[in-house]
């Protein structure tokens, strides 16, 4: 009931329609992509997922992580499975060869994290945090560095963290107190970092031999706020002459949170410097930290959309299963059999339906934004590079906050498909409703992606961005309109409605934001909610226009491409609509936001 | 930072506004209810509430409940808080003074009822289940059981259960196959129960010094389905002669659930007849066990409704006390001023503000729909009584649903604005969001309710009740854009819109319905959403007149009632906006929904 199998023909689908593989493959940075390593790929990931990790996670959650002594005992089952991910060198997939990497698309990359979100969330995090110091290892470190830690993390020997936050410093990085002194004493360009970080997951653990640590800090001498961070390299055990583990740095976790969620992730206070500071050895520039960190933002930000879209599918997966085993009533359209399955309920149904939809709406953005990530890097042409580095960081905000809040709610209908024993922690539904409720929180938190878009983003360049894709889906709403197929019409008719109110809020907020930022801010949310509720719509119109493509030309696969096509008409029809609503808010809700003043609380 | 305080003003502006507190005082039942005794009553509800219930919420999430050796623990503090509720008389506010009852009206119940559930759900579940044991058995019990049992209910000497669910009969009650044998051997009226009854909340705990368990079961010879069924008082220690607990009955509880939420709530696996069969009591007609069970549905719907709204005025409170303190970044008003309380920042505000006007929203639909119980019960004049049944009945699914589905809303928000905070068990915050996601499932699913709604309740009398409300709500939407005031102006423009397309859509329901029962069934939770949102926002809009009323005769309490007036504005703005997207989805997407078949999913 609580089992997990990765939906590869959804996920083949939607890397080839929504991402465009074969257009990716025709780069020459990933001529190696062959139709038939990617089915291959899929394939063992979604055999690591469903046997190695779906099996240890309700476990993992009861059992939790243990600190002691200074030291995080994870649960049963989680160092063989991460020793299992490391020999099959799946950390390495989107990594630089030269450095032990596969240099497969970051597209590919996301798909197989999709598995590892919705088998374990939990074990997911540990990879993916490990992918993104890579990442930012590779972007810039020097030939030294990555020397002496590239191959470490792409191959899994250590494990990676990002550490930002600490208690006065959420959202606002520009607070952080972690300090850098520079230690003429020792190595050049080496510093000593003091200062504690909050929320690091998998700061302490002893599934790798090492732990690299990202550390954000500040030096004494540097400007104040976010201009005066810097970013530093500062493991756990510090590299001996041999590229080896040596000595203990001066850093330790000094506890583990409790937390709704995520049990068998670690989330770790961490103190460094206790006694005298511990080594750490600058990343880029000094004072420019951040900038770095951005670096892996895209990346990182699209990987916890991809834990909201793991999560979903996961929790309908569960929810369908369940649906087609429990019976309990007559159907409504066979009211002189027997008691029926729920699935045959048209509530369920719509459940069910909503589930689905949400889902595949989901995966097609996430691998859409993951396949622009890679032209961003890999286009050989400058001018479709900058396209495509503007698009992704469009959609980037959107493809995590949208799908993060998606996958919650798609968490909690999976819950009420099980009516009371949704509630009953032994059915599994009810973990990933709590799994699934930090997404909405980590990484920048929804309000932070939602300011993130509706300033940043749509103020760069005047707003092409945005014009750009709303011409976009403007062109698949148009080619679903010709279509003769009439759910195709139907999907397109809506879509163009959707996409309208969208330019419209899109013209207000621009227009909004030049003169009064906080009105722009105040709906900054619904705002994003109506982009992604479009850009969701548009994924499955265009995935559509393909199935269709693929039935006329003869597929086999009809089923599959007659659902796809069925699927992206009840999104236009029952999921769309909420668009207009949100436009409204967007364009007439500020105000009455802003009216209320503190003491109206 | 976790605690709580009753909302007095908002309560008593409710009660007064909302359910017309001084119309339900003047209808001759109701002679003693005097406004001061109200404050009396809600202020030392409050008391209890803050000083009893609220402080051993999260000790008692934390520790739970233990099941050893067929008996439950509850967690520390329970039993005192219960002997306080008892010596203070609290559960017998709405019952007849004969058997110790106050007389009150259930309205002043329900209000008193929010305080619990916000200070304690998992604690406020026992007085809501004997409060609906006591009102069943004040109905439909004979005189000797009334002598019996009833006062020992009203007092909480004794406390009640409902024991409907078993594994195969959810939804379905028309499949339980508990049995219950006519025992010529015993008293008359005696009757000897067998069978297992699953998520019986409190059905075992030493709380009180007996339990009165309210069984469906069904005699051998009766007829098959719903048909079938009776309803049996069967108590956990058989009243002796003098009416005390005596002789242990054959009934037990063989396990509790290890929940998501309602830690501190015993939900219990009950066994009857173990050994020949419990002791059980007819109570009611034989074969009229369910129509019975309906008598007491509409207060338990709404009861349950009440914890919805309990839940979120709870993490409103926890939401803004945080978002007052959390200093983060400067305002974007302020941006030479110094790091803000992050109820400065708009989107936070958003959040805060969507918090206040739901929670506010689900007060005076809850107050106001049991000023209709009170009014079905006990007005005079029988058309009046029938009035108000029909709008009751009307009401109350979308008084649980409604209101339950955002208290799940409002306890997110609540975990959003606490950002990585929320997601820590120790804040408390995410508690809020474990306890209220039962709401949705228990006492009729969302999804029943909203099939209750969209079918029963819609084509009674030819759809009259809906047609009457919804010229009430024309009513107040004219009223407010017959203001001077710009805030209720628009206010009501925004209200008529939204009772537009409820009438709209109510008008194709009625349509589909007689044609197409699927088609309806598909859309009845958009269409119950609808409705809530419109009733919502129909809520406000008469409480902002009514604050407006008050301001213009000069009341003192300008802060308080401009704040209600710029509530019912932005609820207008920011949340109404929504019931057009849900009546197109009403309207148009059944068919979609429907068109999936079994195997597309």
């Amino acid at each position: 009931m609580n089992d997990y199998s990765a939906p590869l023909a959804d996920m083949r689908f939607a890397l080839d329609e929504a991402a465009g593989l074969s257009d990716l493959a025709a780069l020459p940075a990933f001529e190696s992509v062959e139709p038939d390593l990617v089915d291959a790929i899929l394939q063992e990931a979604g055999k690591l997922a469903s046997e190695v990790l779906a099996p240890i996670n309700q476990p993992g959650d009861r059992d939790g992580c243990v600190f002691e002594n200074g030291v995080v005992r994870m649960p049963a089952g989680f160092q063989a499975a991460y020793d299992e991910l490391v020999a099959g060198g799946w950390i390495s997939l989107p990594f630089d060869p030269a450095y032990g990497g596969q240099g497969l698309p970051w597209t590919i990359a996301m798909a197989v994290q999709e598995t590892w979100h919705a088998a374990n969330m939990s074990f997911g995090l540990t990879p993916l945090l490990t992918q993104g110091a890579a990442e930012l290892l590779q972007a810039h470190g020097t030939a030294d560095q990555k020397d002496t830690y590239l191959g470490k993390l792409i191959s899994g020997a250590w494990s990676g963290t990002m550490n930002l936050t600490e208690p006065q410093a959420g959202s606002d990085l520009g607070a952080i107190k972690a300090s850098a002194r520079r230690d003429d004493a020792n190595a050049s360009e080496a510093y000593r970092i003091t200062g504690q970080k909050i929320f690091i997951t998998y700061g302490e653990h002893e599934l790798a031999e090492n732990i690299v640590h990202m550390v954000l800090a500040r030096s004494p001498e540097g400007p104040p706020g976010t201009k005066g961070l810097s970013l530093f390299i500062v493991p756990k055990f510090l590299p001996d002459e041999n590229g080896n583990p040596g000595r203990r740095n001066d850093l330790r976790c000094v506890s583990i949170e409790n937390k709704l969620g995520i049990h068998a992730s670690p989330t770790c206070v961490m103190s460094y410097g206790d006694d005298g500071g511990a080594l750490g050895y600058l990343l880029g520039e000094e004072n420019r930290g951040l900038a770095g960190m951005f670096t892996m933002m895209n990346n990182a930000r699209l990987a916890v959309g991809t834990q909201g879209l793991g999560i979903a599918e996961r929790a309908y997966q569960q929810a369908l299963a369940y649906a087609r085993e429990r019976i309990q009533s007559r159907a409504l359209d066979d009211p002189e059999g027997g008691p029926a399955a729920i699935i045959r309920h048209p509530d369920v149904r719509r459940n069910l339906a909503t589930m689905k939809a949400l889902t595949e709406a989901m995966r097609a953005l996430i691998y859409y934004t993951a396949g622009q990530l890679d032209r961003a890097k890999s286009a050989p042409d400058e001018a479709a590079r900058d396209q495509s580095q503007a698009r992704l960081e469009l959609m980037t905000p959107v493809a995590k906050a949208w799908c993060t809040d998606r996958g919650v709610e798609v968490a909690s209908l999976g819950v009420q498909v099980h009516g009371g024993m949704g509630f009953i922690e032994e059915t599994g539904a009810a973990q990933h409703f709590r799994d699934s409720r930090i997404n909405p929180i980590y990484e920048g938190t929804n309000g932070i992606q939602a300011l993130d878009l509706a300033t940043r983003k749509l103020s760069r360049d005047g707003g092409a961005a945005v014009r750009e894709l709303i011409a976009d889906i403007k062109a698949t709403d148009e080619a679903l309109q010709r279509s003769p197929d009439s759910d195709l019409k139907a999907t397109g008719g809506a879509l163009g409605e959707a996409r309208f109110v969208l330019d419209a809020a899109t013209d207000w907020l621009a227009g909004t934001l030049t003169g009064d930022l906080s009105k722009a801010a105040a709906v900054a949310t619904p705002y994003l909610n109506l982009f992604g509720t479009v850009a969701g719509g548009w994924q499955l119109g265009r995935e559509a226009l393909a199935a269709r493509a693929r039935l006329d030309a003869g597929s086999d696969d009809a089923r599959f491409l007659a659902a796809k096509i069925k699927t992206a008409r009840f999104y236009a029809e029952n999921l769309l609509p909420q668009a207009a609503a949100e436009a409204v808010v967007v364009m007439t809700g500020a105000e009455s936001t802003l009216a209320l003043a503190d003491e109206d609380f």
